[in-house]
Order: C-alpha cells, then structure tokens, then sequence
C-alpha cells in the first residue's frame, strides 16, 4: 500500500476506516461561564472512547491501512497505546506482541494481556522499551505501530477534530494535552484553514512541545509527575511537530496539583472521571492559565479516563 | 398562573422554559453487541446533567412555572430532588427549605447545604420527612416542589424524552429506572404515539411500579436496597401511574447484585460511574431481563452519578 500523507483528506479517509470499529464520542456544552470560567466550555467526551483513550483511533488507522505480516504487529507501551494496540489486534483476528516498561501499572498490563497480546515486561521507561521493540520487530518482520510517530496514526487521532468541529462548528479555540503530539498534530490537521486557535497544554514536569518550540525542533526532556504515564513521551515526534510549527501552535505549561485539582472539579461538578492526562487541557482553564473572552467558545478534549476511580476523589 | 396540563405541548414549553439552567445531555451510540447485549445500545447520559442526576429538570420547570411565594420553596428528600430543588433555588434566588429524613448520606446533605437551603433533618424514612413539609408548607405558604407527583415536575423530567427522540430517532425500546415515576411519566408523555417501546426497571426490593399495575393502583410498597436512596418511594405517583397504565408501560425486576454488576461494568467498559439507580436500566439488558432482538435500537437512560466513586469498583 502507499504511505498515508498527512492531509485533511488523510483523516477523511481515517474517519471512514475506522468507524466500524470505534464510537463518535459525544461533546458536553456546558452552561456559559460554568466552572467558574468565563466563556463557553464544549467538551470533547473521549475518554468514552473504545479502552478509556483516544488511542485506537490512531491504533485502527495504523492496522487497516497495512498488509498486516504474519508475526502480527508490535508496539511499545505500558499504557493507553498498548492497550488500544492490543484490542485492535484483537478485534481484527492478527497477533500483537507488546513491549512494556517496568515501571508500567499493573492494572493497564491487565488490560493488554486480557487482549490476548503477548506481554513483554523490559526496559525502565518508554524509551528502553520502544528500543527492544523495534530491535524485536526488525528480526520477527512484524508491523510496528508507533505511539504518535507515525502518519497513519496521526490521521487516526485527527477524527477526533473532524468529530468535534461536526459537532461544535462555531469553537474559537480548542485546548488539548500533549505527549508525543499525535492528537495535538492529528487535531490541528484537521482544522487547519478553520480559524480555530489550537493551544497545547503540557504538565511542567513533561514540557516536550515546549521545549522543541524553544529550541526549534523535538529534543529530549526530562518527564516525570502525575500525567506521566499518558503524557510521557520524552520528545515530541517530528511529524507532529511539523504541523504544530507550521501553524503556530502555541503551548502551556500546568503544575501537577493543577492537573489533579482539575481531577476533583471534573469528579464533582461534572461526575466525570478523567486521568491526569485527559484532565491536563482543562486545567489550563481552572488555573488561569489560559483565559477566554467573555464568550469565547473554547473545546476541550478530555483524552483518556483510564484510572482507579479512589485515586482521583 | 394556570395548572400544568400533561400534554407533550407542555413537555415542549417545560423545554424552553428551563433550557437557559440546564444542559442537553448527551447520547453515546455503542457499536452493535457492546457488553454482550445483542442489539443496538444508546445511552442517554442524563448524569451529566447539572447536579448530577435529571432531578433539577422537574425542580426548574416548577419553579419557572410558578409565582413563587416569600417564603420560598420546601421540599422533602435527602437525595437528588433535594439537591436539585436546593440548587434551582438558588440559581433563582429564592429561599428553600429542605426536609431530609434522618437516613441520607452525609454527602448528599452537604450539597443541599452548600446551596444555601435550609435543612432540617427530621423523620426516620422519606414518608415522615414529607409529611414534615408539607405540615410546614401550610403554616408558611412556601410552595411545594414534589419529588414526582405535580405535573410541572413530570413535564421537566419529560424533557429527557424530547432530547432523546432528536437524539437517536430510530429506538425502539427505551429502558428507564423507576422510582416515584416521575421521569418514566414524563418520558412516556413525550414519546407517546412515536411507537417506542417504554419499559421501565425496578429493583426488586422497590418494587412500586411492579405492585401498582398488579393492583390497578398505586399502592404502598416495602423500599430497601442499594438504589433506596434514589428509586425507594413507598408508592408511585397517580398522575404517572395514569400516563403509564394508559400506554401499557411493562416494569421488570432487577436484583440488587445486578444493579452492582451494571455499575461494575458501567465503569470497567465505559468510564462511566452511575449510581445505582442510575445503572438499574441497563442492569435488565446486562441480567437478560430485558433480551432485545438482534439488531433491536435500544435507549437506556442513566439518570444519576451521585455515588462515591471508591463504593463503585
């Protein structure tokens, strides 16, 4: 098959691959100035998504646009990636072998074994596991599905944008998490020409996007903190940099007890559980960091759900 | 003003009326045969409504219906109603008084409080607390906002219906907890003449529904279990019992342990914690009460999130 381009057309398609298989999760417009935020708050209710995450967007884009191998497909992850490749592998009747880090939960390692993938527990961290991974699929030829780094899987995360501007035509701007870049870039993709001001929002402890702005291109950091099992990608990848440069994608930076107050809030105003991670964009809001016009429509993608439900409230 | 009449006309003008205090919740389509439930699965995430269940939907359209006296509101619950009536009240600055029976759980007493109502906990069970208010409502003219048998309150819980109907036009079925049948009523006036299949689920320590079509009238039942807080009146309504013997509405039974299994899966499979009232709908599909036929739509409402999240999993 072609290598997939990274055009609106690209999620286009995307949308249409993966639909079968993946829900059109739904937005929440809330009463204006709620939250005690000025403006007008849709958000985007992915952590609804199939396995807790937007991630088998990108997973099922990834997997239906390849001749799969024989050896299945092969990806490393200990979190919300993982799972989502797992379950695709599953639901489309191929093998999937995935590299976790050590340091992964064991409730999300639950999760991809309960796929019936097989499990690899090796390397301290993403990027040790990411390593043996490629290492492995070189030898068995088994398709790699990369966390954000890959065309396919970016035009996967960008159907969220589709779904959201269907859905909400009139935002003045959305805020979205950043990790690797793959839904921040897939979004921005998807709206580009729109008008709509996209903002990233970084934990302090895993500034990725803010560091490759600083220095002009993705360069490694230091991650750590509470998000960082979903947002812990020690460097932005360069496809999705690409597109955030191009369109002057700004980013802001929220500290760990923004990110978990931003938990409570969702909990209690909203009886929604989110993740540090699909929580991080929101807490931009609830910490001032970012402040809309009175009236401003501003989109907010909560991106993942998967946690334990005591830790949160 | 005029009395209320039980009309889908006054479902619509209920709509317009509390439109500008609430949200319109949203749907989630499930893909065919989610959670091992043959059929088509579309649900109404009514817990995401303002106060967290779809009490203040009633609790709005009688107070924007009526001149409201000095002295106020009074109700009686120490659940959902109470805090949406505390919470309408407020929104619309006017004073509520609040009778909550010794039983209700702390939590929900400190958000009836935090809208600055007035609480008075008196009488062992929701009966005695009601007869309480309605003592006081006498002695100081407050007007009275019923937990489900006034028809302004049964036209606001109908709301749900309408929004359902534009969200997913082709159900053929739509499951919906039972309790004092406030909201059942208001669904079932909604979607009267549309052909929708209206059936309506009980815990079997509830059982109001279930013993007032065998009796041909409301009559007054044993409450206990899990969802008491939220589905336990001692009778159903007469003015939803007429609207629900006029259309042939059908009751089924749910045990406790499925309404905690629906709860457990509620989470596990779509990050959504309800309470237990809120997950005894979809507690008959999951217990094969309620067994659709292959390709059947149907509509299952969770009606409330009010639960402590570490009690769910």
């Amino acid at each position: 098959m072609e290598a997939a381009t990274l055009t609106r057309n690209g999620i286009e398609a995307a949308a249409a691959r993966i639909a079968p298989y993946l829900r059109r999760t739904p937005t929440l417009a809330l009463e204006a100035d709620a939250l005690g935020v000025a403006g007008q708050l849709v958000l985007k209710l992915e952590f609804l998504q199939v396995t807790g995450s937007f991630k088998p967007r990108g997973a099922f884009n990834r997997l239906l646009s390849a001749d799969i191998p024989k050896a299945g497909v092969i990806a490393a992850s200990g979190g919300n990636h993982g799972v989502a490749v797992a379950f695709a592998a599953h639901r489309l009747g191929v093998p999937a072998t995935i590299f976790v880090p050590t340091i992964a939960a064991p409730a999300k390692l639950k999760r991809i074994r309960d796929s019936g993938a097989e499990v690899i527990v090796s390397g301290s961290n993403y990027a040790e596991a990411l390593a043996l991974s490629m290492e492995r699929a070189k030898a068995s030829g088994a398709l790699v599905v990369h966390a954000y780094d890959q065309p396919e899987v970016i035009l996967g995360q960008g159907t969220v944008g589709l779904e959201l501007m269907a859905q909400a035509s009139n935002l003045d701007t959305v805020l979205i998490a950043v990790g690797g870049g793959g839904l921040i870039g897939g979004i921005a993709l998807a709206l580009a020409g729109s008008g709509v001001r996209i903002i990233g929002v970084e934990p302090v402890l895993a500034p990725t996007l803010h560091g490759a702005l600083a220095a002009g291109r993705p360069v490694p950091v230091e991650v750590a903190g509470v998000a960082a099992d979903s947002l812990g990608a020690r460097e932005v990848g360069p496809l999705a940099f690409a597109i955030l440069q191009e369109q002057g994608v700004r980013v802001l930076l929220v500290e760990d007890d923004a990110i978990r107050a931003a938990q409570r809030v969702l909990w209690h105003e909203l009886r929604i559980l989110a993740e540090p991670g699909g929580a991080t964009a929101l807490a931009a809001l609830l910490s001032n960091g970012y402040r809309p016009e009175p009236g401003e429509r501003v989109g907010v993608v909560l991106c993942g759900g998967n946690t334990d439900p005591g830790a949160v409230v």
